[in-house]
């Protein structure tokens, strides 16, 4: 047998591919050539490889890196400022306030902790919504993260870039100057359908379909913005956005907590992504988005923490177990979004519904190597009759030991190897700081 | 300032200490006398305390140990077994044949890896209910866990006790056997009104009063359980309990899923204690408890875990985080259950639930030293604005670094003291082994 060099092994895990036949493979492992994954197989395919570096996975799971679809990363500075409000105190007495402190190098420095808690918790990518997104692109590059990011766009002056035309402009630069980044890919985000007007969301819809990228925006999170949409324009949330001819199948609508029976009719016609927040919308009181019959429909939904001050973490292992709970409590119905479910949604169609799971979302030949392990040989996960069981009821984001993105190693045994988490920590500590005295 | 001697203490901490004030010490300390708490305080305070021993809790917040109301300890040897199946399917065809093939020593083997489970996340208290119930208390005595313990009782025969006579023998022993033990209140447990007839929960319940002890049951889990007890009896699960005498205030009704007005006009009226699960009751589909009507009437409301074929986890860090969010998503009210109710849920509350709120569930000078501490140096706790909001929405059972029960060490930065914890694992996986070979 002819040897054939990696660079990097992971060798002696239950490889959970996530490919679309549902592959796990028992014992088995993953070649990787510089950011690619170049095999996997089973202990006996794998030995033709050699590679300077191994990873001995131990037993435990070698899966594809978690996929955020939508959060907010900066917000990290505000976690747990303020909890257990109703909405609109939340929001004028507590963030609007802190968010108007913010800077570029603040959103840089809170984008980094955030970057440190995803990788510790085993999410590899990121779909991101915030002011000042460059410095996002910027954190989740040093960091070593993929990152889907986009400055947030509305028909108000922005604290980053003032007046909407310098928003474009902003924006198009961000696409100019990221375009051959191997991690990032820059999105059009315009906020909402009740904080952007139809010239807005056009405008954006156009810039995206121009480059080929996703359109992110927020909708129908709250019963009372679908009574204020159907006020202003007759229009459910959803509705006003296919009267503009917005809805698309490189739209990525967050939320979708009300929906009609209209609404699912055009996001499933016109093949919408949606990202489900469900610990977010559960802590904010706006409700539970009908996933089970988003899902009976085939609409592509991923999985999202939301941003930090309303979730108050960033652990996809921990939504993803909300997640499988939450529909089953509210359709009284203990088989809807059963464990391999939630696990696609939480990685392929995560990645999916941000355009690149050509790129990443499953541990397959060809693609980029993010891919994390888990550590089973724990009190808390022993004994295993079923991994994927396991990975969404039982386990938590301090079970992933080692964390590898494009084939690199950013986490290594719960060690960061592409930040000093200290430095990280002590920044964000200042900012709270400078936050907590006004 | 004269020096005064402890055995342990605890330093440079906030002090959550959930007393009757919700009083809370920045940079404080505690003092440890043999197995009880000795002093409270700043770290002025507590600077006349010495000890041959000296936790630096490292800016972290030291806290009441968990207290998990109502769990199956043994049941961790069925994590993952069988999910998202109905509740007929899944009792029927994979919980009740692996049950079948149980036996004392499996009991208390998947028992030690519930304590060690529990002691690595935090809990140093549990209510138990289940069969070979001698083993559960002898595996929680060895891990030097503190618990509640009951043989269950029905009106058919029992794989360890056989006829329901032996039972109660079964019981009384227990109960001679345990009763000057620190650690260890042994309760009497019928299952449930559907399972038991009225004779022996009128007979539990006398049982129960003649020693004093708490008296522990299922009740009002599911729909077709009400539906069921109303076809069969003419009364709800809890209106039927009350017609047989059976409802006080050393009652601790597990579940409460299904209840109507009369129900918690009933639970008010006597004082009975409710176990909430909500993990457990979203996963089977049982439906969401309605905590906020039992706490606006002022019912005392435990949080609890159920056993790991049902969760996955035995994780109260989660629990919490589930309970605050769960109940504002289905009364669309962000106000409902916040951190510190939930906090005390898990703790005083879950103490009083047990009838062992004298003893243990807040850090105050008499009380035994139940105690954990967390490690808040983390990315996902950073940064702090309030230690409360961090436990019940940020953390999990991997943040605790020390868990201490009766003044003992059981953790010590994340190692476990009192388990050989790879053999209880081995041991685990060798039940498993049994279990899937049929």
């Amino acid at each position: 047998m002819t040897s054939r060099k990696a660079d990097l092994l992971i060798t002696d895990g239950i490889v959970v591919t996530m490919d679309a036949e549902g592959t796990c493979i028992e014992g088995g492992g993953v070649a990787i050539v510089n950011s690619r994954i170049a095999a996997v197989g089973t202990a006996t395919a794998m030995k033709q490889w050699t590679a300077p570096h191994v990873i001995d996975a131990r037993g435990g799971i070698i899966l594809p890196g978690l996929i955020n679809t939508h959060t907010h990363a900066a917000m990290t500075c505000f976690r747990g400022l303020a909890d257990d409000l109703p909405l609109m105190d939340w929001l004028q007495d507590h963030i609007f306030p802190a968010e108007a402190r913010l800077d570029e190098k603040k959103v840089y420095r809170a984008a980094l902790l955030a970057c440190a808690e995803m990788i510790r918790s085993g999410t590899t990518t990121f779909c991101d919504m915030y002011l000042f997104e460059d410095a996002v692109a910027r954190a989740a590059s040093a960091a070593g993260v993929r990152a889907v990011v986009g400055e947030v766009l509305y028909d108000f002056p922005s604290p980053n870039y003032g007046e909407l035309e310098h928003g474009f402009a902003y924006i198009e630069k961000m696409i100019e100057a990221w375009r051959e980044d191997p991690l990032i890919t820059v999105a059009v985000e315009p906020h909402s359908p009740y904080l952007c007007a139809s010239d807005l969301l056009q405008r954006a819809a156009a810039l995206a379909r121009r480059h080929r990228i996703p359109l992110v925006i927020h909708v129908s999170e709250t019963r009372s913005e679908a009574d204020q949409m159907q006020q202003r324009y007759g229009h459910t949330p959803v509705g006003f956005l296919a009267e503009h001819g917005i809805l698309s199948a490189n739209l990525l609508a967050c939320h979708c907590v009300v929906l009609s029976e209209e609404d699912f009719d055009l996001l499933e016609a016109h093949d919408v992504k949606v990202a489900h927040n469900p610990e977010s919308n559960m802590k904010l009181a706006s409700g539970i988005a009908p996933v089970p019959e988003m899902l009976r429909r085939g609409i592509c939904v991923g999985l999202g923490t939301d941003g930090c001050a309303s979730n108050n973490n960033l652990d996809m292992f921990l939504e993803m177990s909300t997640a499988a709970k939450l529909h089953k409590a509210s359709t009284l119905d203990p088989t809807v979004l059963d464990a391999e479910t939630v696990l696609r949604m939480a990685t392929i169609d995560g990645a999916r519904a941000l355009g690149i799971e050509s790129t990443t979302g499953s541990i397959e030949e060809g693609k980029a190597a993010d891919i994390i392990v888990i550590d089973t040989r724990q009190p808390h996960l022993t004994p295993m009759y079923n991994p994927i069981s396991h990975l969404v009821y039982a386990a938590s984001g301090s079970d992933v030991s080692w964390t590898i993105v494009n084939g690199r190693v950013v986490m290594q045994d719960r060690r960061l190897c592409s930040l000093d988490v200290d430095k990280v920590m002590d920044d964000a500590m200042r900012i709270a700081e400078e936050i907590r005295s006004g």
